[in-house]
């Protein structure tokens, strides 16, 4: 295991964790007065393993990632892997009004000016991956969520809030040898929709609700009522990425047994580390 | 003159005075609640001009920049040319520690990505213009410069602070047919550095000194301190973008008679505007 990692700004979170089973690169990075960012590689090496994950300020994240590239291939590295535990612009993916950018099209681009793969977690749309030059790579990392929860879901299940969500579902439930399934939602007036939990019985059992982003938590918080109405014990719910909106945070974690989030974002739910996953997909390190 | 402009956020004290000459593409751009930019371009056409400086927040500016490219490219324009009055990380232009990145390499081929043509004001080292793939120009506002001080210099003279900039000084005294030097510094201790004019005499003339940036103001300060010690009349400052360190602008101020730097950036002494050069320049009509 001779890779190397440099920890940008945005993943220092990550650092001591990742530095028990990696050499991480010598750096210096700052802030000139007059808000320019400033980058120093202080080792050599061939190929590296940057880390960088691109929560608010993202647009401070992203320019950073692409001058630490910059001066990568300065110092004489050959190859340069992008981890981007959480990738900013990736919901903007498609065009739903006309005169729209598909604006991870240009983060995309952007990266690949100096990455040559990149390694994202539980993206949006994994087909924007085809938008980087290179070899790209999406993570779900069910395995770390999945081992969270294991001593709470004794005979529980998995739900997806909807279809789209629901091979999340199968994947975490999968790994722990639980059913799974989805809600479907049907609107049943202009202002109102019904979600209901397809083809489970729900009834004195614990429930995982697994998404990928939560923002404003309101779709967990309607789905975590509907269960307790139908009689479930526990319900708890996960999502890899905490872009919580204010005061998000306080009311998902008022309607729910348990709420808990992957640290691609630093939050203070944030209490399931992707650490092991980033070794596992690029190091191929068993841990 | 059927050419028309996209106004990014970093350049609407622009917009008003380019909107008289020319026009100006309807969009909409907007940060969602996660500080994520949304673009949107409202109108149709071939070729348009996007003008964005990129002053503080840089970052955010600069990513904006490539997202309306990007919305701009799906909209069908085949053309984007981009005017940037104050590029961001532009002196960051060599790698003076080991381990540097040449940080303005990486914004010119971010910009790159998306836009044909590039039009930057007064840029630090015009050779970074190479790192663009495409056209790129640099403007020197010698003409705007030159006319607002035209009635204050009668009999006056332009002075660079030091030689490299004497081809700005240069510029603007040939407008106003006036003399022009620059100040010669000598280390005469550790920590004292002497500055004098070059060959010619201040008494009793009023000066001009022109400047690429001003930041903390320091050497201009200097600099008229000296002037007025050799028995200067009255002491101009100009400069092409006012990147003004905390309390500079007051500091400078307090020291000579009159400060004024372009419109590149918006600050309060933003006296001068660039908008009758951009035209030049770029839709070549005369203003």
């Amino acid at each position: 295991m001779n890779k190397v990692f440099v920890i940008g700004s945005g993943a220092k979170h990550l650092e001591e964790e990742i530095s028990k089973n990696a050499k991480i690169l010598k750096t210096e990075i700052k802030k000139f007065p007059d808000g320019e960012k400033y980058v120093r590689i202080l080792e050599h090496g061939e190929e590296v393993i940057v880390v960088q994950s691109t929560y608010r300020p993202q647009d401070e994240h992203l320019i950073e990632t692409i001058i630490i590239g910059d001066a990568l291939k300065e110092a004489g590295f050959e190859k340069l892997k992008l981890v981007v535990p959480y990738l900013a612009y990736s919901r903007q993916d498609r065009v739903t009004k006309e005169g729209e950018p598909i604006s991870v099209r240009a983060i995309m681009k952007m990266l690949g000016l100096y990455y040559d793969e990149l390694y994202v977690f539980d993206i949006h749309n994994p087909k924007t991956l085809d938008f980087f030059p290179g070899k790209a790579v999406n993570i779900y990392p069910a395995k770390v969520i999945a081992e969270y929860f294991r001593d709470k879901l004794e005979n529980g299940l998995v739900l997806a809030p909807d279809r789209g969500a629901l091979e999340r579902a199968k994947e975490v439930a999968n790994i722990l040898g639980l059913e799974y399934s989805h809600f479907e939602k049907e609107r049943i007036s202009p202002t109102e929709v019904k979600m209901t939990p397809v083809d489970v019985n729900v009834k004195g059992r614990n429930v995982l609700i697994v998404d990928d982003i939560i923002s404003t938590g309101g779709t967990m918080i309607r789905a975590a009522e509907i269960l307790k109405d139908l009689g479930a014990e526990k319900v708890f719910v996960v999502a890899t990425h905490g872009v919580f909106a204010e005061g998000a945070i306080e009311r998902v974690s008022k309607a729910v047994d348990e709420l808990a989030v992957t640290n691609t974002i630093p939050t203070k739910v944030s209490k399931i580390s992707i650490v092991p996953e980033i070794m596992r997909s690029i190091l191929e390190v068993k841990s």
